[in-house]
Formats: C-alpha cells, sequence, structure tokens
C-alpha cells in the first residue's frame, strides 16, 4: 500500500532533479501537496516555459531564450577577448567574480569520446570561425582543471595554431579536480587576472 | 549579469522546495535544461495534476484524488482500530513497517496555537464522531513523540474519555525528539506491537 496514483508519479517525477533519492522526492511532494500549492503551481508554470523556449545563444551558446543572450548583446563588452567556458554556471560565476568584461563561449560541456561528445558536439567549428571572423586578440581557454577539460583546452589550442590570436589558460589557484562554479569568486578573480600565455608544446 | 529571465524565474521557482538553497536550485535548473528537457516536462506536468487534483480523504483525510483513499476503500483493512497520525508520511512508514491492519486518521498536522492549528483544523469532531458511529474498539495514537506530537495526544485522549473505546500509545522506542517518517520499519514495527494502554491521569 503507498501513495495515491497522482502523488506516487510526483514523487517519481521528483527524481529527475540532480542529488534527488526517494526519501527527499517524497519529502519534496509532501511538502508541496500540504503546504504550497501555489509554489508547485508556480514551479511547474516555470519549468513548461523554460523546456519549451529556452534554446541557445547564437553567438556563445550559453542557455537563453532569445537569439543572442544578454552578455553577446551587451556594448558594453569588449568584442576582442572571448573566454572559454564549459558551463553556463561557469558564465555566472565568472560574471560574479567580476573583472572580465569581454565575450563568452559556451561548449556545453567537454570533449568525451566515451559519450559521444567530440569537437561538433562542442560547436569548436563555430569558435574557430568567430575567431577568425570578428578579429579576436585573445582566446582565453577556462574550462575546468580535470583531465577533460585540460583535455579539451589543449585541443582547442591545437585547432587555432597559426591564427593571430594569443591564446591564455585561466591562472592555477583553483584547486586541480575541482569544478570552476564552485570555486569562491576571489580566487575566480584572481585566477582570471593571472592567466598565462599558452606554450605551445614542441 | 545573470541568467535570461526564464532561467532566472525556473531557479527562484525550485526555491518553493524544503532544503533547497540559492546554489542546488541554480544546479536543478542548469541540469534539466542542458540534459533532460522531458523530465522537466514531466515534472511540471505531475505538479500541474497532482496540486490540481489531490484533496483530501472523506474519511481519514490522507491526501489523495478520490473521495476514499486506498486504504479506507480496501475490504481488507480490520474497522474497529484507528491509528492517528500527524502525516501522510507517517501513514506510508507504518505501512511499510507491516504488521498494522487497521485503518487511520491523519491529522494533517498537530496542536499549536501560535500556528493557529486548534482542535478544528485537525478534524478532531470528524474523528471523534468516527469513533462513536463506526465501533472503534482501538485508537493508537502515534503521533510525533515531539512536545507537539504529545500534546496533541494527550488532547486526543481527554476527549475519548467516557467512549467505549480503548485508547493506547505507540510505544517507545522511537527517539525521543525524532520524527515518525525517519525511523527505520524495524523499530517501527516493534513499537506498534509493544503499544501500551492509555492511562488517564488521576
Ligand atoms: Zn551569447
Ligand atoms: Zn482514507
Amino acid at each position: 500500500m503507498s501513495f495515491s496514483p497522482l502523488i506516487s508519479e510526483l514523487i517519481a517525477a521528483f527524481r529527475c532533479l540532480p542529488g534527488v533519492g526517494p526519501k527527499s522526492a517524497q519529502r519534496m511532494a509532501l511538502h508541496l501537496l500540504e503546504r504550497d500549492r501555489h509554489g508547485a503551481l508556480q514551479l511547474s508554470y516555470s519549468l513548461q516555459q523554460a523546456a519549451n523556449q529556452v534554446g541557445n545563444c547564437q553567438q556563445c551558446r550559453t542557455l537563453c531564450e532569445t537569439t543572442l543572450c544578454p552578455i553577446c548583446s551587451s556594448s558594453r563588452r569588449q568584442r576582442e577577448t572571448i573566454c572559454v567556458v564549459e558551463t553556463p554556471a561557469d558564465v555566472l560565476a565568472i560574471e560574479q567574480a567580476g573583472g572580465f568584461s569581454g565575450l563568452y563561449f559556451v561548449l556545453m560541456g567537454h570533449l568525451s569520446p566515451l559519450e559521444g561528445i567530440g569537437p561538433e558536439q562542442l560547436g569548436l567549428d563555430q569558435l574557430i570561425q568567430r575567431v577568425k571572423q570578428d578579429q579576436v586578440e585573445e582566446l582565453i581557454l577556462a574550462t575546468n582543471p580535470t583531465v577533460e577539460g585540460e583535455t579539451t583546452a589543449h585541443y582547442i589550442a591545437d585547432q587555432l595554431q597559426g591564427l593571430p590570436v594569443s591564446i591564455s589558460r585561466i591562472a592555477h589557484g583553483i584547486p586541480l579536480g575541482g569544478e570552476l562554479e564552485y570555486v569562491d569568486g576571489g580566487t575566480l578573480a584572481h585566477a582570471l587576472a593571472g592567466r598565462k600565455p599558452w606554450l605551445v608544446n614542441d
């Protein structure tokens, strides 16, 4: 004997959220039904709107519901510097740290042959084309300091060899194996300011 | 600079969930948008269905979308024993522990004058009427062993004095100050089996 069908389905549906197990899912469903129906309907509406309307910025690939994201369409950003990150959360982390006024390119992942994620899935053709066309002077590789992030950074640097753009890697200071979006603003700002030129292996 | 409006609204909407702070809300929103749109739409639909259709069982007050809940409408339950609990999660915990085949009465809370929750909000008139009409032989008070739960149990026991029903309190074994729904099945089954007659204070 368990909950009624609609409640059981709601508990099951909550399991799509990261880090939510059976007990948490049950607690969420009962909390909303017992105490916050308005919140439940608001969340339902927001999920539907976002899932149906949010796409990717045509220029930087970050998540947004307009053709260009707020950053790409801002007239106050310096267009000659592009910071390459893995996820939209990384963009937010760098914005909140402050100190960067260029544009972004969001890979929406990292190279992962096992998961079928290659250069095409990360939009690298688009990035290279943008570097060529938009007279980009500097490309900052701010992928995560993990094995996959480093591999992705190396791959991008290799692809850009010979082009008149200086390539830099976000400075150390971020703990190795860590994830960019969980680093505090001060460390992140410092790491950006202390970025080093990319050295081509010989 | 932050996320686009629809994403910001979705992150804000996730804050209605218990235990979900700004970072978790952001992680949930981005996870669904980056990797699980189908899950997002399914959750949206389930939330809407449940928030609009789930009411309370006419007999035991637990959450369900039908007039009578599955337990109240089952022909296999013994109708002469009623177990009084605070929440629908407590019903599930006792059902999963096994060993109880009577019916329930779900208070949907506990007495709390500061929050404006009195006997009326807990449906106590309905409970007393049911005890009288349905020839209930035993009422097991299984409110939480917290100050509020004990107070509520005492209040109910007082109201039923003089009626031909034996009143028992769920046995100790549940840690004091603990919450019923988080106790393991074995402890809970043991506590139910070892219930003691309610002793009237003199
Ligand atoms: Zn953009
Ligand atoms: Zn019922």
